[in-house]
């Protein structure tokens, strides 16, 4: 498998001495040495585990240079040049790999080559041997990680703690930063906001991971995550809505509005400055996080309004939620008050930030990163949002219908809401919050509109996307092709704006569902990262900005293939049609003439079977006979060209139901028997990588191929039939009237492998996410007005 | 579900003040506060993570008395006595439960019996408000954990850092050691062995985590667990041997013998101590020790021979294994010589350790443990041996048959003692050791015999019971019931022998399969094992010997209930005799005549039907048409008295088998459709256990009811015809001769809850254990001379 590696930045030699002997490595004398006397001592530097000259000596016996020579032998004759083989022999010992059960000792470049580790062709001078040591530390080893970070796990940069600098090697930063010594501190952040009513401003708890040193003398950067799960998850998860019922006319729709809480405006900073008196029980959660924090960047948590420890309510998605995760970089910014504790005596600053603030995330995590970049706060420099939402109807809804998130039936806003209500386990605060938290509860679900699944000024207020303009931070957005809970399309449409900003911008996207991908084999996603932060936080000129293209994403076939594009969009590709014939066929060329119906059932047939959602829907784009029948399918020939499919599909369909309402779902989805990958990256090595010196560890994972599937879907779309007129306003229909349809399916990035046959599939309720009426419809779909759209390359 | 708790000893209130005030919790002139004043302030005391007193006040308001008062407010006026219900509403938040969602403040002490937690009826006086006190510190919270281990993982013992001496309290030991200064050190013991016969001694490569100003003035004592995991994994999973064949005729057996490697004597001890000069890069991996570890009682682990950074070879099983694991015990206790690195020019002493070591692991970690113990090593003074086997005959063979370890069909000896030999990673060693490597792995699948699976003298030399008589240390024994990779056979049968030793010893059976128990929510092990090495170890009279049960249980129908009895043999119940009848049931009064057949199949359907090993295990008990065929089934009318049935249930049956070999299995079933507890416990709070401060984490689990099923396996057997006269010498069969089996099932405790039947099933391949013939072979079983008895109470 390929590691492949971007954020190595190309180093002149007399660039690459310097870093060496900054960190230690190569002594100043070293032209005294002779060629084979300094291969032996920069192996020995290496062995970092090994404390002292003797015992680095006695670890030569345990490497191998050839099938028959270990290297201490090696090193006892004196060698012109050093032999790329004998010296990639070591190198791959070094890097972790294991003679026979990973490579042969015959043939150790041959590896190299499969494995995209890069390599000299010769080593016959000292400056050569120094050129091939400086690449083979910021080579990636075998759990993924650098070798000089794998070397820094093992406390090589202990002498370098306490001394209170950053250190750069290869344009990123060294773990120098004494880690049994991290500041764990908790502070309370005084909002504008009063959320529950209170009279008084809510206080927002704010806890802090930050280096050790970290202060006015030496300010550090902060990677902040807002993060509503910080306090604890309320499992609510056995009360999520029925699903299991009729849709209802979508005109009973009343535009249900946002309502603004009340505000109290915080006091302004004063002069004072107290050290922080509570001490942080939580640990930090994000692997990346950690990473960075021995890297000297502060790690900050805080969960906002209504969660443990803080004041308020949980508003999920509301402009007050913004507000209070924002007012913490407000705080770290130096812009706004925080306490010591919740008396609200003792005011405390962050002293110890430099004022540069990156956000990190996953999931709600990373919609709160677009929520505060859209509000161009001062301080915040970028964001890298994963799997975020853009907005908020995006997530629960779909063109007029409620539509789950996958795995998550009967969710909704008011579920999550409850869910990040962690300030009820403090039973103090629950007494006063209490019955302010259930009136909110009750507002959430009757705005929400679970009745109807319309569009609303509700749901207007908790489009981030209506708010780009005013991010002025620069942007990285991480998003799984596969993510079918927080869906692609909110990475595609925030994309699409994002990218005509004039900030920097990037997009990868990754074969995973709602999964991050800082610890893949198949690209050095945390050293990027490394190399961004110290850009765009430190302001070190690393190059950063020109190590890697705009767009990368993943292969959907080859796992450590990644493609780089300019954009995502559907201007990458060209247009094609395809339309439905009468034989059941996906054709180029013209249409079929018929009238075609299928009679949906609804959840009933499901619910009797007890099967799970995902093998639902395994089985039904398998095209399984029992589950295949209430819809119709239409599929082309096998491709003979590996075609892909790029942006977002287009449907236009006319259907009729035969009640006065009805959902249509339709899929796109690849036919062919043949191994496919892992939906989620297998663990190839559980805690191997050191995130620092006796600190976290991280898990390498890669999706590897996996047993023979039939099918795999690409993407699919809901649409309300009530919607046809505007997707944000329902019109009545009649029963059996036929209604032209015109949606987008979620982007995709697929490619067709030869072999594999498209499939559309029209069909209405799908179990997972729609839905799941108790009463038949019969839907029927007119061939000649019905097409499909999509752009491919 | 009830926390029970074994580990707490009764202490007169004189000490409770004296060990309060040790530990700084309660103030020296607590006699000057009021009642209200003092429940304040230990309120406070316990929130380890506000630092100052303004900050503890702070928290107030975060603790509710009753529905409407919180804490602060309580505390403004004075109690002549402490209200139970405000004292335990507020203990219950301390312990980590949240109102409304686990416990309701109308009614604290309800749900307190209900989790079976102490609790007083009276806090009228200063007295009793300390007593109260001091027994909720040593109560255990929501996360399994006492009290003041979730305080000291606040950092509540920061202050008694670096005093460099042990403190206890409630009989058991504080984590008053620096963890962030952990001494993790390598140093390399020498053998007195040659395996890998190149003329020198083997070097075994040993791991020592030890507590921070552990020295000669601060002994500590070691927690050693001889690992042969602990330098890696080689994963040869794929290459297991072959189990689809025919049985072959038994006595080809030629009864290899034991063959000794070559002896090469260390070097005696000197006088010199250098200190070690290597670190250690692997971490220690158990839980239990870590807890420990921040206690004051250091970590040891060593792979042994033949794994990495050792030399040698590994030779599963031998004597050879046992020596060089019990050489690291000889070295802890200042007998054996070990040097800083592998140039054996400098000598390293434990100088550290005050001579007392236990040893602690789980399978091959504790079979190690029972190997070493039965050498009567001076130093070693307890083991707790989990899941451990006894002898290597009863892991791999059974009554002439090869029978696998569960989940590990066609896995043997050899292909362990690959797995372990992690040298071959150092390719340095592999060079020297690979041709010595090749020519043992012959010798081990020769010698362990899978073609006849007989008993012989190689299998003798490797029954640790032949030497119990060595024993000289305390001794506990862990072992799952539902353990059927390391099966009951071999707790069992060590335990009849130790339990007559002159030593102490507990044993401990839980409802897992192959799995460890430090972390369950209904019994505090960790705080047990913590009394148990105090006392042995260190050397402190708390009561441990007394503390809790020679045998504890833990029921098959309810997870939190834990019998305690005095042994588990035969003895402690009545003997029964079923028989089974013509008409197919199994009853008490009398035999049917009928000579019954049914004909084995081999594996020739189970491998066409694709399904795994549990799968078919599953159906098969519990009757499924396809599967139960090739089996005969006696079933009992129902239990209408509940009846444990314990020891090892015995089976007599005459059988004759159409080939001129065969093998017959036996299982006893428990037939009922009801919910039955997991299989493997529930995850109930992930990493929710601080094992120190800033250090690591364990995870709070349990067995929780689970779906319905409709069976569930008992105990099974297994037994070559050809072994009918002599369970250690094969003899000729002729086809269709009737032969009378005689042996034991392996050892239960399981209770038949009322309304279940009991099934005795008579069948010959068993898919995941026996081998899985290519062809058929009708058995014919003489009922008029086939019975079963067991014992039960």
């Amino acid at each position: 498998m390929k590691y492949n590696q971007y954020a190595y930045v190309t180093t002149p030699l007399e660039k690459e001495i310097n870093e060496l002997q900054a960190i230690d490595f190569l002594p100043s004398n070293y032209s005294n040495y002779s060629l084979t006397e300094l291969f032996g001592l920069l192996v020995k530097q290496t062995i970092a585990e090994a404390k002292t000259a003797e015992s680095k000596t006695a670890k030569m016996i345990e490497f191998a240079v050839s099938e028959t020579t270990v290297l201490a032998d090696y090193l006892k004759e004196s060698h012109d040049s050093i032999n790329p083989k004998a010296f990639y022999n070591v190198a791959l010992q070094l890097l972790g790999y294991h003679v026979e059960y990973d490579y042969q000792l015959s043939d150790p470049l041959a590896f190299m080559k499969k494995q995209a580790l890069p390599y000299k062709e010769e080593i016959g001078s000292i400056n050569e041997l120094i050129d091939a040591f400086y690449r083979l530390l910021n080579t990636r080893s075998k759990n993924g990680q650098l070798l000089i970070d794998v070397m820094a796990g093992k406390g090589y940069f202990v002498p370098f703690w306490g001394k209170k600098q950053f250190l750069f090697f290869n344009g990123k930063a060294l773990p120098v930063f004494d880690t049994s010594k991290v500041i764990r501190e908790v502070v309370y952040v005084e909002s504008d906001l009063d959320t529950d009513e209170d009279g008084k401003s809510d206080l927002i708890q704010v806890t802090i991971f930050r280096p050790a040193g970290s202060s006015k003398e030496l300010p550090v950067p902060a990677l902040y995550t807002a993060s509503p799960y910080f306090g604890g998850i309320i499992d609510n998860v056995k009360r999520n809505h029925s699903v299991d019922e009729n849709l209802s006319d979508a005109t009973l729709w009343s535009n249900p509005q946002y309502q603004a809480a009340p505000i109290v405006s915080a006091n302004q900073p004063r002069d004072s400055d107290a050290p922080a008196s509570e001490e942080a029980v939580h640990k930090g959660s994000y692997p990346l996080n950690e990473y960075l924090l021995a890297r000297g960047f502060a790690s900050v948590f805080a969960g906002g309004i209504g969660t443990r420890g803080s004041d308020g309510l949980r508003i999920t998605g509301a402009p007050e939620e913004t507000e209070s995760a924002k007012e913490v970089i407000e705080w770290l910014h130096g812009d706004r008050i925080a306490y010591t504790d919740r008396s609200r005596t003792q005011e405390t600053k962050a002293s110890w930030c430099n004022g540069n603030i990156g956000m990190t995330g996953r999931s709600y995590l990373g919609t709160l990163q677009i929520a505060v970049a859209t509000t161009g706060v001062a301080g915040l420099k970028t964001v890298v949002s994963e799997a975020a939402i853009s907005s908020w109807y995006d997530y629960y809804r779909e063109h007029g219908l409620v539509i789950a998130p996958e795995a998550c039936q009967g969710e909704d806003l008011d579920l999550l809401a409850e869910t990040c209500q962690s300030n009820l386990w403090d039973a103090g605060s629950a007494i006063k919050v209490k019955p302010k938290y259930e009136a909110m509860q009750k507002r959430l679900l009757e705005k929400s509109d679970r009745i109807t699944g319309q569009y609303s000024d509700f749901w207007e207020a908790r489009n981030y996307r209506h708010h780009t303009d005013g991010i002025k931070c620069s942007w990285i957005s991480v998003h799984g092709l596969n993510d079918w809970n927080v869906k692609p399309k909110n990475v595609y449409k925030v994309w699409q704006k994002v990218k005509q900003l004039p900030i920097k911008h990037h997009l990868f996207l990754h074969q995973g569902p709602h999964y991050n991908m800082n610890n893949l084999v198949s690209i050095d996603f945390t050293d990027l990262m490394n190399l961004w932060f110290v850009h765009e936080l430190l302001e070190v000129d690393n190059h950063a900005e020109k190590q890697w293209p705009t767009v990368m994403i993943q292969d959907n076939l080859q796992a450590d293939k990644w493609h780089e594009e300019n954009d995502w969009a559907d201007e990458i590709g060209q247009k094609v049609t395809y339309y439905p014939t009468d034989e059941l066929d996906l054709q180029k060329d013209g249409n079929g003439k018929a009238k075609l119906s299928f009679v949906d059932h609804g959840g009933q047939d499901f619910k009797a079977a007890k099967i799970s959602e995902s093998d639902w829907q395994y089985k039904f784009i398998c095209g399984d006979e029992k589950w295949a029948k209430p819809s119709l399918r239409f599929t082309t020939e096998e491709y003979i060209h590996p075609v892909t499919i790029v942006g977002r599909p287009e449907i236009k369909l006319r259907v009729a139901g035969s009640l006065p309402k009805g959902q249509i779902s339709v899929a796109l989805v690849e036919i062919a028997d043949r191994k496919r990958l892992t939906a989620t990256p297998k663990f190839l090595m559980r805690g191997g990588q050191e995130l620092g010196y006796r600190f976290g560890t991280d898990t390498l994972q890669e999706f590897v191929p996996d047993k023979l599937t039939h099918a795999k879907l690409i993407t699919k779309g809901h649409m309300n039939l009530q919607n046809y007129q505007d997707m944000k306003k329902p019109s009545k229909i009649k029963a059996d009237q036929f209604v032209d349809l015109d949606f987008k399916l979620q982007p995709t990035y697929y490619q067709m492998p030869v072999g594999s046959k498209l499939a559309l599939i029209v069909y209405s309720t799908d179990q997972g996410m729609t839905k799941r009426p108790l009463e038949d419809e019969t839907y029927t779909i007119d061939l000649a007005n019905t097409e499909l759209h999509f752009y491919q390359k």
